[in-house]
């Protein structure tokens, strides 16, 4: 049983999960990330111009979708994905095979915790998976399942088994996720605060998802994970990963699943053009004040029991209460429940696991 | 203008706020908060046997309150303040007559931050309890209002103004504030991580708060920060914190106030001992599995615009609620009305600020 020394200890989960990399260039960041992610599969999804052929560092074991394959693949149902707009990340979490998803930015670099080490941010996102959630009550020292740590005096009993983590959200070093105005206001502010916690966001409290650097279930939450109409066509871009946040957290309360943020943290390069970005965040700055206290009172019947099933349900909602505000929500609407429709035709329900990818979701560039 | 350098900074708030510190002994811990606490008020609550002298070192500002002094102030009204317990420490909050608060207790001292400087724990409640808090979405940077940090995308604007803090709740670095069972099983357990963090306790979510290291406003919470019938002549201990910190929870939320949690950390130097804590506490451990969720779903109606009023009601509440769990709840209820009434007795509410204590608030060993 004595093995090799120059084998490579094999990573957690490391048959389990996929990376999803939404991109329009050659993925030289990922050098950085060979030690942690070389052992894992990556479904890169190419936006923009399909001709383009994008880089792949040698070594990387990974599968590439362009938008012809996503038009071949879904038909006319590649409406529901986005183009010209990182939102188009959600395809490969539909064409994943896998449990769970890390997806990644390709403007996120290692970061460093405060001793210097490189952070293993995929292993961080894996352990916050694969512990508890606590959604019901507060914990004053954070996670209670990390190491040294625990429940506090005056924790109920009953609520320490915890309920299953279905997302954990990671943070940034660096350059901070901040809206356009904010960056206007503060373009020289960097983060630069290392906070060692991660904590559950309680049941019933809204937080801004970042699709930056999350991790998810794909068998708890995945046909949540939609993330919008943005970019090309669309009156809105950069609330694609805010999108998928509201509706997550709404269907995890509901179906008693939990979300955890903090650790681990990316290091983000690259500050994105704050004048870009206004014009496609304004609609969305205004519309966000209509849409979070929707999301807030918004509840399921206890009927919806499955993701799928709070989803459709959700999707009507949005048609009645935020269509009102403008036609885009109906346009919205309609895309949550084609999304749920290809969502179900390339995964089967019962054998989400173990289903062979049909012939149909093979990417003209599978390595 | 110019200062002499002998001369000592005044603290933020001096003349607003005075430090409550219930003890049974000599209060040699003060000397290592010298340099932190010299110039502010200090209201000692001794416990226990009253014919004992409590030695303070040389040098402080304080009032000392003993039982015959808590009798003599408050006549049959002093039956709400607990005995042999250190939930009499709320009688302090009740003679002060500033607008803050800072409780602490005679084993907690000078913890250091990572860089190894001592940390000023009273300094950070006070910035806690001068910024607002965010209690309707959470913000993933935590407090945006501390320097290098802000709301992130997708936080609406409109909430971005937050509301007033009422409470600033601190933590312990070394012995960490778990339950008996948990001493029990973790005998060596210490808590050595620090989170440089502070946020807000979401709106709807309960806490486990602990009395140890705790700011309040008292203008905003005081009345409701009643640590109930505890200790001697009690069937139970060690939930006078936690009682105080639901019934707050449940206030600021209807009041609109905020609740923060995280830094500053004190070093907390002694395990109390489990089995004595294990018969104090163990009805609690019982009964909170019925109590927090009376909390959690407690509301209030909108006629009570004061904290006196949210509490009476509350009183009224957990009489029919709680009461018939244990006749406890009803003495207990009684108890909360009591304390309101002996709290409007010492403070004139119209003019709490200005007023001048009554005579008989005199304690007799005011120095």
């Amino acid at each position: 049983m004595a093995a090799s020394s120059s084998v490579k200890p094999v990573p957690l989960l490391k048959d389990e999960l996929d990376i999803v990399i939404p991109t329009i260039r050659n993925l030289d960041f990922l050098e950085m990330w060979r030690p942690f992610f070389e052992q894992y599969h990556l479904i890169i999804v190419q936006d923009g111009d399909p001709s383009k052929t994008i880089k792949v560092p040698e070594g990387f074991d990974y599968e590439l979708y362009n938008r012809n394959d996503i038009n071949r693949i879904l038909g006319p149902k590649a409406s529901c994905i986005s183009f010209k707009d990182s939102a188009c990340r959600c395809f490969g979490y539909m064409v994943s095979k896998k449990k769970y998803i890390y997806t990644i930015d390709d403007d996120c670099f290692v970061a460093k915790d405060p001793t210097g080490k490189d952070i293993n941010a995929l292993e961080q996102h894996i352990k916050n998976l694969l512990s508890p959630s606590t959604p019901h009550f507060f914990n004053t020292l954070y996670d209670p399942y990390r190491d040294g740590a625990d429940f506090v005096r005056g924790y109920p009993f009953s609520l320490r088994e915890g309920v299953p983590t279905a997302v954990s959200h990671g943070l940034w070093l660096n350059i901070p996720d901040y809206d356009a105005p904010t960056q206007l206001v503060k373009p020289h502010e960097r983060n630069t605060r290392y906070v060692d916690a991660v904590l559950t966001i309680p049941k019933g409290t809204l937080f801004p998802m970042c699709g930056m650097n999350l991790a998810f279930d794909r068998e708890l939450i995945g046909p949540a994970m939609y993330f919008g109409l943005m970019g090309d066509g669309q009156p809105i871009g950069r609330y694609d990963d805010m999108w998928a946040g509201w509706c997550i957290k709404v269907i995890c309360d509901h179906l008693g699943l939990g979300v955890k943020t903090g650790l681990p943290y990316i290091w983000h390069s690259k500050a994105s053009n704050p004048f870009v970005n206004l014009k496609k965040e304004y609609k969305g700055i205004f519309w966000q004040e209509d849409i979070i206290p929707f999301f807030q009172s918004a509840t399921l019947p206890k009927e919806c029991t499955s993701v799928q099933k709070c989803y459709i349900e959700l999707s009507k909602q949005v048609k009645e209460k935020l269509g009102p505000i403008d036609p885009y929500f109906v346009k919205l609407a309609d895309a949550m429940v084609t999304w749920i429709e290809a969502w179900d035709e390339l995964n089967t329900p019962s054998d989400a696991n173990s289903a062979k990818k049909a012939n149909g979701a093979l990417p003209a560039a599978a390595k």
